[in-house]
């Protein structure tokens, strides 16, 4: 087994401490990365609440992370020692089923290995994640970092960043398009600029009237104050895509409102159930939907993207020994508008 | 006023007894149509119990119906007498909004009129259906029967057939589509016809596999039993469109689950709160949608395919004299597949 040190959370607590972690010995399609700066996504506020409550066993949380390879398996040829790369929420699939076929990864079949507290297909071990100063990856889930992205304002592209991808990619946003992006936080300000960058005509709809200065500086052209009802009955109907990043649950029907016809409303802030009124979908034959990660080849489209319009997260960077902080201050939606930590205070 | 008769419930019963029924005497823009056949809808029967349990006024229901134009309004240039026409479920919009505006007069955001039950936009008072021998139209909301198209089995079109179109038609179903189609009776067997007619690959979703022989010869290619996992899991991530057309609140997740990557499930059979797994629209990035009646562009585009494509309704017709066990069996879905009232007894 490899050493290396790491931020975990063990024994019932929602406090990280620094310990020392294992990684495994390199199988023949291995990375090993340092990892240099992972950013702090609302999944490991949740997942270290949920650990602490249920008093299971350790967690080193960590999904989107940069880095440089320092070690690579006999048999890598995508990479060499000293490449920059990057990693998601993803660090294997069964490879087999039609979902893996497709480059779908993240919605495998027989369910992806999660980059930390997943399941190793290959020993059973359970996944520790990138709050952490090395990761070994299988490399068909590492990805290259093109040349001119900042790699740690870049990390949070690997979970955000690829979460909002995916919809506005699918639901063929481009040139001309109409997108309400609800909820300026980490996916929504990137929900913005790639919006914006694919030549959407863009607008925030945001509890925060604050947020208007913001939003126009990230491209926006403008910003709907959500708890103003005239703005949001102004709006009705006026937008073929609507992002709703908000984090906790909430009621839909009033961004389903300002859906246009035949458009759809893509919910990816949170999981769990939803409830909508039928008539909210059907006057104006409107769609709910929802996205998460995303798969290989629309990560790589993704970066290759963000190289070409200089597209990175704004991030506030720690060093992770601050990563507590961070993680109290995320739950309280208190950034602007990504967590960053720093890793080499890990040495 | 003119004088006709119809089928009314009153005083809290839910039994419809025969009265004579007042109609407004025309506006410049009316027809007057002498009703030949109406369709016996679930709204029908839904509406008939919710205004006995209430204690409400009287209600003559019925929204899809064909008859004769008996006599026209100075105004009318689109019709004459003897013209054989349909009428849907709306009678009247604002004619202003932008739903009005785009041929979406089903969706009109001052409510549209509705053919009973409705309030009259002009005099207040309230609309009664088609359920009697006399109906006075705006001419707009009037559509010509193509010839060729039995009047007695088109009627549903104009409700349940216009329903399942819209779907249809927006989610650009056409060959090579794979459509399947939950629950097969008024909706449903309309959905089979029109989505083989479009040329789609489209099979029947059904708790019954004694319905299987008619999928077939309503052009399905076969039929899943919905009780049976097996089935279910293999027919898993298969279907472009799935059109669920199921009366009553239902788990729309096992019928998610069979819709393909970036599918949509319409669900046209209730209305009311729905909820969703969230992850079940995630994963797949599945849509979830709703449809209902159509607008005046669109049922006269479904009147002319249906006309091309010799599709009506599999009907049931009975002597509005039994309306009241049309309506019973209908509650326990005894009908293949839909009633038909021949209101030639009326007179």
């Amino acid at each position: 087994m490899r050493s290396t040190v790491g931020w975990q959370v063990e024994d019932g607590s929602s406090t990280l401490r620094r310990v020392p972690l294992e990684r495994r010995d390199l199988r023949p399609d291995d990375l090993a990365v340092r990892v240099d700066y992972c950013g702090v996504c609302h999944t490991d506020v949740h997942a270290i609440r949920a650990r602490a409550g249920e008093g299971g066993g350790p967690l080193v949380p960590g999904h989107e992370f940069t880095g440089v390879v320092t070690e690579t398996g006999a048999a890598v040829t995508r990479f060499r020692v000293g490449d920059p790369v990057a990693v998601g929420n993803i660090v294997d699939s069964c490879g087999e089923c039609a979902m893996c076929r497709a480059g779908q990864e993240n919605f495998c079949h027989a369910f992806p290995t999660l980059t930390y507290d997943g399941i190793d297909r290959h020993d059973g071990s359970t996944t520790l994640g990138g709050y952490s100063r090395e990761y070994v990856v299988r490399d068909r889930f590492a990805h290259a970092l093109p040349a001119g992205l900042d790699p740690a304002a870049a990390a949070p592209l690997l979970c955000a960043g690829i979460t909002v991808w995916e919809p506005l990619h699918a639901l063929g946003v481009g040139a001309g398009s109409r997108v309400a992006v609800v909820g300026l936080g980490g996916l929504g300000h990137l929900a913005v600029k790639i919006a914006v960058a694919l030549g959407a005509d863009t607008t925030v709809v945001s509890r925060s009237p604050d947020k208007a200065e913001d939003a126009r500086r990230l491209g926006a052209h403008g910003l709907i104050v959500s708890t103003d009802p005239e703005q949001m009955a102004g709006a009705r109907d006026r937008f073929d895509v609507v992002i709703d990043t908000i984090s906790v649950p909430h009621d839909l029907g009033p961004y389903l409102r300002l859906v246009a016809m035949d458009g759809t409303l893509s919910q990816l802030g949170h999981l769990g159930p939803v409830t909508v009124e039928t008539t909210d979908l059907l006057v104006g034959r409107k769609k709910l939907t929802s996205a998460g990660s995303g798969g290989t080849p629309a990560t790589t489209s993704l970066l290759a993207f963000c190289a070409e319009h200089h597209i990175t997260a704004d991030i506030e960077l720690l060093p992770s020994t601050r990563v507590n902080e961070a993680l109290t201050r995320l739950h309280h939606n208190d950034v602007r508008y990504r967590f960053v930590l720093d890793m080499s205070d890990l040495d």
